[in-house]
């Protein structure tokens, strides 16, 4: 027996995936909710002070408890041994990122930073860093920076640089403390392995790290967005490369004692979600697109050429497969969008009707939403909830709901929101066309394919394209353990390389959804008016950024710039 | 003992108000909820058929019903004999209309037309008629007819002429049959005292009466219209013009004995219900404007002079008091939006607060809107949910909310709306004043001033202006009963005029809201968006237009159209 273990840290819960090298067959599954979830109002410990607007944090600690819930479960479900497990693959949300001491203890572990939320994980989602963003892309295009090129010209305030700027802004002692600022798909293979490297994909898509260009933006262009900072990569982005599917080392006595595993197991270096899933779908060549649909949408593809076109934030050599060019594009809020709103906006007549029919409440808005047409509503939205991260980069936009009247019922606003992400997905693949690089077909994998049917048709109708649907609901956890297999290596009972790993445990893709011609035909009219739309409080219309500096200057400041 | 009763038909239900006409306190008051509240989905009889957007209609049996049971319970209330009653006055809303044969029978009562929506009352919030009205307002300009200038310059599709058209088009027959097509506040005086009138508020705000132009529009003009429909007013809008405050005829014996009233009373000419609030709040001179705030809002002013300025939608000469010109404006949706949300958007915790506190859910979300300064949510409203009604004046916008996230609660949407309802009435009172009318002072009546000191607090900080409420909160009951003591004339126990009536009996005014400076200092700049906005989509911007368009085309016709 032999098995490769895929771990899945996701934005609320971790999942663990114990895949059969031998049959190929997924064995066991564990997974976990984070205790304290996702903080977006106070610190677990100081319930009086909130947090800023769009702050999003989480709690370390949650990582190795979900670790150590996760792994013994999905062992025993198999009733596998874990010495049998001869490698072990990470994904992670990115840029999920926390400043820690030489030792790997995250700072607001430590008594003296816990109180101050810069010393916290910063989620990917986590939107503070706004005007450092603009700082640095600022300066980066008034330099004439090569590297802009590769990110469609645009620096998110969810990367790493504005979030460590932001850290040096509001709590310089907490900057200053911090030996190394690392993403939590490096951090837990450094907890494990006690080995700090930097996985290739992060690096690439999340932290300006271009292997062609020669590595990270210079110390000059450092200094030049911010005096003092030019030794930022050097001081706080410590470790090697490597590329998912290689070993960052092997497992530590503790871990495996505590996990159940042999010492010295291989651990592949981590690599993002969303990007996991376009191994998780058997993607090892251009022209199929992954459609990771989940709190946030991904569009990933792989290239043979470099294309630099206008909608992809990010094109990284060797991003997901060595030799190709990965290409990615995405949605800040999807799958986050359709759950506020049944936590927000969602009167408890539908909640009864869930209970009562023992389905979820996004069922029940699914069956009623799916016996309208298209444009029926009259309604139509921006999918803009967490800004645009695609097409705009620009993370101050906001939500958007036209069309409303007293006769407006939840199930229309609930399709008309995912009508909206679907425009949003469309108006990517437009990009992708545009520049030139071809989509072929669609697959859709992450977190929602799977339980939400309604959606996959509206995604296929807006789009009209069919879209096929991974064969595991696991593309992440599945891509993951293909990581920990290739890292293992044929000798130690694993496989020689990524490729060989997919072709021998990726999952045939299943379903397939095809466009409704009529429907197709509505959208079109649609997809008009949601670009005209787009373009106009996108590009022309500075409404949206007023009223965050409105909002800005009404309310008292956040936790922690007092 | 000598008593005046003022009966208050609203839009979900009927109120009595007794009123004691020698020391002028109410001293009896009984309500009654229409059975069949407001019909937007199919008709009782056929629930199977749904009516068309946009659509309400109601059973005018539900009129009767509630008259039957408030006007005793308000005796009872009093411990007053019927026989003391000297008056009856009424308002109603308007333009709410049916059809009904020659002996005043709804169409809609009787066997062959019971299962044609169009045989129905079309309540005044109907927007079935949009293509008629945009008809008659094409055709009005293009002939320079002089009533525009009194409107305008549009027609709005609530008012009786396109709703006439509506039934002419998409139900001859009914149109055939119909004697005549009434205002409910002109059929329940028919039904009490036998005698058909037309009251002459209604006459003029609904119906393009204008005493000083010569009365109707020219047969001419209804004939370039439409062939054929010629003599509309001729036949199907007959009886004559009576102001409120004089008497339309004496109460029935049948009535008087099924409502234990004295037979012969007098009952007055109606009012519209928002106008009858000027009366009601004691307001009978020019300078104070009665913000008549329920499911939709009303501005309504009386002035010395003729001003035809941009805002208002009717000036009408002893509209609401002889010798004046009574000017409205109005909102088609404010009340109405905030009870949408409350039915459609706000989950099960919330009802179960209020269920815990014995509150409402209004007040929950009130309590939590309250604690947020301007601004802090970053929402911005257009409050068109059902259309504008004065200075766009078209019933094709939709509402909109912009600036939502991830972190938007109830509570912030809530406040959003609360506030796009007072930057419109602020908009019209911007209108009002850039014609040259004074507005000294405002003064709050209407459901819901005394319910929502939150709402009223909003609308002081917008509006920037001291707010006073009426000192009853049954001004427009108030108001009847003033018209129904008026009515009678001192000899049969009742008053010379209404102003002496309103002098005797208008109760003082209470409380005032104080604006807060600094909330109106950040409102100025919320209103600078909100006017942006307006002008953006209400008149340079289509997309409101074209997504019913698009829905139009995308839905099932409805019911009557097949």
């Amino acid at each position: 027996m032999r098995f490769s273990l895929g771990l899945d840290f996701g934005t609320e819960s971790v999942r663990a995936l114990l895949v059969d090298l031998d049959s190929g067959e997924e064995v066991g599954e564990e997974s976990f909710q984070y205790p304290h979830g996702v903080l977006d109002e106070t610190l677990p410990c100081d319930e009086a002070t909130p947090l800023g607007p769009d702050w999003f944090l989480q709690d370390p600690r949650d990582y190795l408890e979900g670790l150590a819930r996760v792994v013994p479960g999905a062992l025993q479900e198999a009733g596998a041994r874990g010495t049998d497990v001869v490698g072990i693959g990470l994904d992670f949300t990115a840029c999920t990122v926390m400043p820690t001491d030489r030792q790997g203890t995250p700072l607001c572990c430590k008594e003296e930073f816990s109180a101050d939320p810069q010393a916290w994980v910063k989620l990917w989602k986590h939107h503070g860093a706004a005007p450092e963003a603009l700082r640095i892309q600022t300066v980066a295009e008034e330099r004439g920076e090569k590297f802009m090129d590769h990110y469609a010209h645009a620096i998110s305030s969810e990367w790493l640089l504005p979030k460590a700027l932001e850290i040096r802004h509001r709590s310089p002692a907490v900057y200053e403390a911090a030996h190394t600022i690392v993403e939590g798909a490096d951090w837990v293979p450094w907890q494990l392995t006690g080995r700090l490297a930097r996985n290739a994909c992060c690096a690439g898509f999340k932290a300006l790290y271009l292997s062609h260009l020669g590595g990270y933006p210079s110390r000059e262009f450092l200094e030049a967005v911010e005096e003092g900072f030019g030794d930022f990569y050097e001081e706080k982005v410590t470790g090697p490369i490597v590329p998912a599917g290689r070993a960052v080392g092997g497992l530590g006595a503790g871990w495996a004692e505590r996990l159940a595993l042999a010492p010295g197991t291989p651990l592949s270096a981590g690599m993002i979600d969303a990007h996991m899933g376009v191994l998780g779908v058997g993607i090892t060549q251009a022209g199929r697109m992954a459609l990771v649909l989940g709190t946030s949408f991904c569009q990933l593809m792989l290239g043979e050429e470099l294309r630099l076109c206008e909608g992809p934030l990010g094109v990284v050599r060797d991003g997901i497969v060595s030799g190709y060019y990965a290409y990615e594009a995405g949605q800040s809020a999807g799958g986050d969008i359709y759950a506020w709103f049944v936590e927000n906006c969602v009167p408890a007549r539908y909640e009864e009707r869930a209970r009562r029919q023992g389905v979820s409440v996004h069922d029940v808005l699914s069956a009623e939403a799916e016996k309208l047409a298209p444009g029926q509503s009259g309604l139509l939205a921006l999918d803009w909830w967490n800004g645009n991260r695609s097409i705009l980069m620009d993370a101050e936009l906001s939500g958007l709901l036209v069309g409303a009247t007293l006769n407006t019922k939840p199930q229309e606003i609930y399709r008309a929101l995912v009508e909206a992400t679907a425009f949003g997905t469309r108006r990517i693949l437009q990009a992708y066309r545009d520049g030139g690089i071809e989509v072929r077909e669609l697959v859709g994998c992450g977190g929602l394919p799977e339980k939400n049917p309604f959606v996959m048709q509206v995604f296929a109708d807006v789009c009209n394209m069919p879209i096929r649907l991974a064969g595991t609901s696991q593309a992440m956890a599945l891509g993951a353990a293909m990581c920990g297999a290739a890292a293992a290596g044929r000798e130690r009972g694993g496989f020689d390389s990524i490729h060989e790993a997919a072709r021998r445990i990726a999952k045939p893709l299943k379903k397939t959804y095809e466009p409704d011609p009529e429907h197709a035909a509505l959208y079109d009219e649609l997809y008009r008016q949601y670009v005209d739309l787009h373009d106009h409080f996108g590009r022309r219309e500075r409404l949206m950024h007023r009223l965050r500096e409105i909002r800005a200057s009404s309310q008292r400041p956040p936790a922690g710039d007092r």
